[in-house]
């Protein structure tokens, strides 16, 4: 099965959490909006997928998956579709609600993350909510982010994984996206996170443990892998940094 | 099965949109910390449930599901696993994965009308951040409802069931998630829902069947349903509404 990803080609997004999935389970996919457009792909084919108003079951946003004859989106039910086909989360049905269970949690942090430096509108520029980004920001960082990573810290330490899994007793898609949300709020908070870093000494290794897998290590190290920028959902405003 | 419902006592919330799944089923279920705590229930039993320190499996917010052993939590997820067991989402996995999609779209829906009157901290009051709100509301009634309900009018449009079901050809818990928005929405927002009513017609025409459902109008009709007030997720604040 050759799986297509749809998603904006410019950033990590949402949709970096499925490519590392799919990475590091040495999945055959397709960048789709990332390769050329004269071979049919590019932004023009996610265009034309968001744009299909012949669609039956047409998706809200991207990140999508086609995988066959399937489109699949929003990214939590990606990961739920593609975990057990990749090996990624346990077999039995009482695990995957668990780990789809932290994955929507995974996305509520996410979505907070955006909106702290967008806390009026994805419609406006940064520089046009500047002043409440700067409040729902520090409510963020002083507030949410120790609330949320707590909570995780919690279930490495209490999970059957002795601390090295967040669900079972093997590496699941759930420990791939939290690598990325301890690297996303890494990259956006410096100071904040390094304030919080002694408490959430389990996901500081699980963070190093993910980045050295060989699989992770050479995606990390390719240009498959985009950098974090100030046009992405985790974004360093050193003025968002207390 | 005896399925427990654990949610806030005092408001529909997101709790409401397991409610009517498990209402319009006739499940038998109890609604935990609604119920007397002298019966060991009540708010006591709910809190007891998220600061249980030994949880291997710990929710991070209600509402939370227990059937038999296992504890189960995020909304959509709940449906997920609810769905086929109410007989409320086809059988087909490509079906139960749209219905997942779409009961997660509205989920986003759900969090950006919270943070409509709430953008920059759920920790702090409406009169704390009361001129963000109206920033953040006028975007979000202007841009986003349409956006997302011209998104779920089409999706009605083109889907098997006719313009009369989200998934398929019969009824499912999307459709009563559905109703629910439609509604709270019309409560949060009377002005800006009476402008954009004609150009969604089928939504409203499903709010209208699934509220003359006999098991739903009982629901609604009973002490069960809470009004909708400004303690919840749903908030008409005239200020905010255009």
């Amino acid at each position: 099965m050759r799986y297509e990803l749809y998603y904006w080609p410019g950033i990590q997004g949402r949709g970096e959490f499925v490519r590392l999935a799919l990475e590091e389970a040495a999945a055959d996919y397709v960048d789709v909006a990332r390769m050329p457009e004269r071979e049919g792909m590019g932004v023009a084919a996610l265009m034309r997928l968001l744009e299909d108003t012949r669609a039956a079951r047409p998706p809200f946003a991207p990140p999508i998956l086609r995988a066959g004859k399937l489109v699949i989106a929003q990214t939590a039910n990606i990961l739920l579709f593609l975990g057990p086909r990749l090996g990624l989360v346990p077999k039995a049905e009482a695990a995957r609600l668990w780990a789809h269970q932290l994955q929507l949690t995974i996305a509520d942090l996410v979505a907070e993350a955006h909106d702290a430096h967008h806390p009026i509108s994805g419609g406006l520029y940064y520089h046009e909510q500047k002043r409440e980004a700067k409040r729902r920001a520090e409510d963020f960082r002083t507030k949410r982010v120790p609330k949320f990573l707590d909570y995780f810290e919690g279930v490495l330490e209490r999970g059957p994984g002795g601390g090295r899994h967040m669900v079972g007793k093997a590496l699941s898609y759930v420990d791939l996206s939290m690598f990325q949300v301890i690297a996303g709020l890494g990259y956006a908070f410096p100071r904040a996170m390094a304030r919080v870093k002694r408490k959430i000494s389990r996901l500081t290794a699980l963070h190093q443990r993910v980045m050295e897998r060989p699989r992770m290590a050479a995606y990390l190290a390719s240009a498959r892998r985009l950098p974090f920028s100030t046009e992405d959902v985790f974004r360093h405003y050193p003025e968002l940094d207390g």
